[in-house]
């Protein structure tokens, strides 16, 4: 059983997956927590080359190419060998992370992201991808409440921007209708947790 | 014109190169030379990644998902913007060089890690390849020579692998008649440049 949850910052889905996790173990369980990009250490190689700084000349494309090579060596090295093993795999991001981000909101295209990681994930499709639906302005509100400072120019950039990525994921679900689940990201933990366990009753069950 | 150099270490390929960009700045061209993996400050990066020596586990597909995005930063940001200035642009190994090391000789398949760098060569194809053909043993001969050294386990590994890309090569020519060419690499520098010469008599003409 492989798991993966989308959604952005300061959507809650840190806290839902540490809560999953332990229900799971507590449900006797074998659970592996992942992320990407990582969750190996070639992975984390290349998760600093797309992270520096430095690097404002990156080609959109280059990026695609640098988040399906992490996503390669995960699965081969991480993913697969555990699922074989009968453990239920949770990743933070997965495939649809590249579809909704290069894909939907840089502009490549869904389609074309997803042929260019057709040998990253090797046939792997999540069972469920849990995405934490939430207005761009609602994260913004909870980052700079958190932080306590106003919200800036960048901010209201950043906010286009993940107004597209939401409208990729929107898109996402009706090409994947049975697998991707949206789930309110605006409910309390607790509200949220209740979703997903209605989603994978068996699994929680000992 | 956008020409690709191929062959493995020892071919006379660099020598090969350095004679080009000498007679076609005599015959008053714009010459520009470059390499891969590599070219451009992100390659470079990504190169390090690829030829780090603990990353032993590195999978043959995350290695092909890597060349492609230093490939497509090279493209985009070096070799593109060159020939758009009608600048000649040299470049020590390219596509090719992915399509028989990863296609060829570790068995991911030609055709399919020319499908993974449809995004990363952006419809450029080379104008011209000129391939450095060489026995492996006559590579290896060459090597030990210089080194001063016996041949060992791993050469002969090496030379087996070799032989491989070598097949590879022949398999591309057969794909691609009209863009590559072989050239028989036992000749003297001399003896390859006359019939590098031939390839291109236009460029080489005041």
């Amino acid at each position: 059983m492989f798991i993966t949850f989308e959604g952005g910052e300061g959507s809650g889905k840190s806290t839902a997956i540490k809560k999953l996790e332990q229900a799971l173990i507590n449900a006797g369980k074998k659970v592996l927590i992942t992320r990407e990009p990582g969750g190996t250490p070639i992975s984390e190689q290349i998760r600093e080359v797309i992270l520096r700084k430095e690097n404002t000349s990156m080609d959109p494309w280059t990026e695609a190419y640098l988040y399906a090579a992490s996503r390669r060596q995960h699965v081969i090295e991480k993913i697969k060998p555990a699922l074989e093993k009968g453990i239920i795999v949770i990743s933070d991001r997965y495939l649809d992370s590249s579809l909704a981000y290069q894909g939907g909101a840089r502009g490549l295209g869904i389609k074309e992201v997803l042929t260019l990681n057709h040998f990253a994930i090797d046939g792997l499709f999540p069972d469920l991808t849990i995405f934490f639906d939430l207005p761009p302005e609602e994260g913004l509100s909870r980052i700079s409440h958190n932080s306590n400072r106003e919200v800036n120019r960048l901010d209201v950039e950043r906010m286009a921007f993940h107004e597209k990525v939401r409208a990729a994921f929107y898109e996402l679900k009706t090409l994947y209708p049975e697998r991707i689940h949206m789930i309110d990201a605006s409910l309390t933990p607790d509200e949220v947790f209740a979703e997903i366990e209605k989603l994978i009753p068996d699994l929680l069950r000992k």
